[in-house]
């Protein structure tokens, strides 16, 4: 395997990798994970959304503002203008839980894969503290890449 | 059931809870998490690790400068005075991948776990975009609270 | 009138007035503010609110949040830990437009009026910038202090 | 009326819209807004004007400061890369108070308007911050869009 | 020497150091700095200085917000409420350029060092570019801690 | 001498610089600083960097991403799209100290000087706060540009 982790540079020590040279190309990113809850976590929130929906309406405003912070959070993320951040919040009685799903788009010299996975991250959370009060017990999980495309490694779908 | 989310006021409406009226306590929280991959991601990480360890570092640094930051991105958090943030990241080969433990502790008026989860997830999100050159395949999950102490619900211990 | 500008020093210069020696106390103060509009600008976004509310759940969040961050805005602002802040916004056909009301709650050294006035003025910017594609003409105004308790000076009232 | 919120989706919920498909044009706005005061007031920040004019000053940098994180303060808001901020402010006795004006500029797929009114609200906001101990009775009014120019919907001029 | 760096723990890994056991005192810092520059460029700096003064006045408005981001900035710096800041700066023809000094104050668990030189650095950082057009040469130095008060270790003062 | 501070407008005031009629080119800034600090300091920051590194790492991180904050922090910077940061500290035992260099490149309408320079001071800072405990007599100096390329004003060198 001759792969080499990018952000390391020959002595290891990190660095932001030069995308300078990279050409500007459209490029999308979908990630998606799941917080888990109690059955009746999830009816009190969903109790909410039928009346207000602000737990899922807090989440989404939540993952989307923090999806342009992402440069900020990661420490070797590039400034990016992003033209699309969307964030889907839907229930599921089967897990039982919310799954949220985020889609970012830039066209740019780099992905913008940790910004639908920090929009995915950011929303999880804001579902937790909203609902901690009923139930420390949640879990956030499946946090991943769903499918990405643009660039020179060009379309990535997750198995 | 007659728990109420407490985030939302009587007409489902989202604001910051008063916490004005609750005593200053010495409050700790500690959140676990990890990040699944290949095992050649993490023979690669553990590598660089032997050399000058700094995807560990940087993920370190990011979950500790994260933690200061929750208040801001999470929309009801208050802002608080983080006294202590430790973060501890250890290789699994059983994962295989990265197990990621964050503590956070003040003494304040509202607990830290979310200030302990952000630091879980945000640490959890660099290792992602620091290895993910070579695996976009990696997973992020089992984000959780594992135990709190202080405030007027005291100690709580995951199950 | 012997009142001075508290935040200019004896040669003019701006700086953080000295607060450490000011007693905490509990300290509230309410603001308001309004958008003016078209009649059919704000039966869109109560359309809007009666389906999923979220023009009205938006400016709300983005007031809660911006208040966080009045001490990043306002360069002489000292930084509080907020004990609570929140939002209202109510339609008023009179306007025709959106009254939003800010109450911020704070025990510290220095009152909360920017904070209150900085919360509504985000949730007016919001409201604008989530209409604007249908009414550029809106106007914000009425901006202002309602009352402020706490503190050396005592409770405030607007006349 | 057939007049969309583009922020909202076809379920309600919010988004960023998609601003990838949009040419980039040069974009410019210009928004206004007033602090009004008591006389007594304008006369203070006048003198503090003619010796150092740091409250003018102070203001004119918050204004332009902020208008650099409007996409952290208004949810929806793309990210920019503004190429110019510009913040006036000038006494005007007939109020009696400080009338701010301030031009935003980017060359890009999205309008600079929230830029220009975010750099006003700052800029007012600061004004009540460094004169409140004085005179906690300002309001701050007549925030709105001057002009705009650039973009698939052209120039737009106030009535 | 046995001497420790407090931000290493046993195994060497950076982490927060726990202040919550530490007695909230008065803190105070002082630091100093200045930017070396031609005659020429300090002449124009105080030509302006004698029109507007913006220079100076940018510059301390710049190192006064700095200061109240310290924690964002510095890994392990812990978030203060900082009960002042204030910054001096001056003209030295002798340099030639301008000193810039900055004092900070926490009623806290941990000092303010890190707020001053912060404060201090920014305001030389600022001073650059406003007056780079003209002088690129210029060269920040002398960025020291000068006293500092409060605390266990108690007074220190530079030698 | 017929320089002008660029960013002082015809009256003094202070406005960031339209440079939306710049060319778009690729632009590159080189600057360096050291910290001195005491024999027994350096020896004790190098041991940690013969174990773990993290003072060296984690200054670098603080570095890497204090670039990308530059205009929040210089009040008249431009935002940027920084396409590489990179941050080398070396030991010194002439110094004795560390002596820190940052690269900053980006494809756009004006230099990464500010960048480049705040990325070195950042890391100093951070040195000085990781080792503060043990010395707290460090001076942060010699901040400067070394070189930088692109742009209309083309390359430039320190003398």
């Amino acid at each position: 395997m001759t792969a080499r982790l990018t952000h390391l540079d020959d002595t290891g020590a990190a660095h932001m990798v030069d995308v300078g040279d990279k050409s500007v190309t459209q490029r999308t990113a979908v990630a998606e994970g799941h917080v888990t809850m109690l059955p009746e976590t999830l009816a009190l929130i969903r109790q909410g959304l039928a009346k207000k929906g602000d737990v899922i309406a807090t989440a989404r405003i939540a993952g989307i503002m923090a999806a342009k912070r992402t440069h900020e959070l990661i420490p070797l993320c590039h400034p990016l203008l992003l033209t699309k951040v969307a964030v889907e919040i839907e229930a599921d009685e089967a897990l039982p839980g919310l799954r949220i799903t985020a889609t970012a788009r830039v066209s740019g010299q780099t992905g913008v894969e940790m910004e639908a996975l920090t929009a995915v991250s950011v929303a999880c959370l804001t579902v937790y503290d909203m609902a901690k009060a009923v139930d420390r017990g949640m879990v956030i999980g499946g946090i991943r890449l769903l499918e990405k495309s643009g660039g020179k490694s060009g379309p990535w779908q997750a198995a």
